[in-house]
């Protein structure tokens, strides 16, 4: 699927019913092309997911988590579709790792499993950007994951889809480098949405990056990353030093 | 100190220059009594600091840091002077953590040591609430740190202080817990903000929590802890189960 056209929506979506954006939106649209991307929504918080996917757990040797396993990246490492993903100096190895991302739509505290889709507004693809060798060397995920624009999040909120059926995949270079259905994940996206906000509020815009499957790798200046799911569109990344 | 008039400012501080808050104060002032607080900004990410001062790494058996240990709380997390202090079911420990709070006025990347300090506004109490068994259980500190009402900021920040001579306090039920001046921290102010601004872009109402010193304990249903900074002011806070 690739985003041709759109149209303008009035206002702040999430002020509304986000639900519904369309209601508000004017005109016969306009194309795409020329325009700059921007991240699809402004989160409070990006609650991301380790060691999500049990063949990833097996590639980095870690063991499997009896709980999800919770960080947080800041708002200031997003990045939009298009936009540059630079590498840090003081990094010697910078992986890219493609996600869902989950957005809410409707505020979530102690949210049930059964209930937990009900607050979601849409779906996203995510770019987890992880300088690997300081994440070894920290143990905390905070500055291996937190540096500017190592959050890639769009090109676009994709709304009334049915998760559970989705496909991550990852290019670089035009290279498929990752390809896994979501319904692989350990703990899935309502266990993740109820055990999150068990833990703090979600927000609408708030947005948790699922974690990823196997096949991250290293990023190099010159790279092109593509973050891809079917049904949501494709979320390209240039790399540079 | 007691904070006890107050004056209206007009608009947003971190829209004009919130360096010169007073510049849009207007009226005589009233009463403090009888408002309700708030945290005195919203942070658009809080950034914590761990094991930061020497005798609270040796009390709870760790290693000094080589470089400053980041993770970050959510905004979510924030409560104000006054607010109540949740436990949440599923941990059986939860400890205060007195720490200096320092706000940034100025966006700050890539900055000097020696220009550090004119990308702050001003310092704040903060209570870096952690539920020591969960963080232990998680390693990373997300969870263990990130519930709602976590992160007692205020009561105010406090502008023009020269914050090398500060001296944190934390009284539980009136008891003095913690008590160390900040000169005593492992990496200092302007040392944590060139680091994070490598990292991460600060922004103006960006919060950093410099780490708390020696004599974390644990709180109970019922308990009333306060963070005291003189020059700042007393950041007391209930708790409940």
């Amino acid at each position: 699927m690739r985003l041709a056209r759109l149209r303008e929506i009035s206002g702040d979506p999430f002020e509304g019913d986000p639900f519904h954006p369309e209601a508000g939106a004017s005109g016969a649209g306009r194309p795409v092309d020329g325009l700059a991307w921007l991240p699809p929504c402004r989160p409070s918080k990006i609650i991301g997911v380790g060691r999500n996917y049990r063949d990833h757990v097996a590639e980095l040797g870690h063991s499997v988590p009896s709980e999800p396993l919770l960080f947080l990246k800041p708002p200031s490492s997003l990045l939009p579709h298009g936009g540059i993903v630079r590498l840090p100096s003081g990094t010697r190895r910078v992986d890219f790792e493609g996600e869902l991302g989950v957005v809410i739509g409707r505020e979530a505290r102690h949210v049930t499993e059964t209930g937990a889709l009900d607050h979601v507004l849409g779906y996203a693809c995510v770019n987890d950007v992880t300088a690997r060798d300081l994440q070894v060397k920290d143990v905390q995920f905070t500055r291996s994951k937190g540096f500017d624009s190592f959050c890639p999040f769009g090109p676009c909120i994709a709304i009334g889809l049915r998760p559970d059926d989705l496909v991550v995949e990852t290019f670089v270079n035009g290279v498929r480098r990752q390809s896994a259905p979501v319904s692989r994940m350990i703990f899935d996206i309502r266990r993740l949405i109820s055990f999150v906000s068990d833990v703090m509020t979600l927000l609408p815009g708030d947005l948790i990056a699922t974690g990823t499957p196997e096949g991250v790798g290293p990023l190099e200046p010159g790279d092109q990353v593509t973050v891809s799911i079917e049904g949501i569109g494709r979320l390209t990344n240039r790399v540079e030093g």
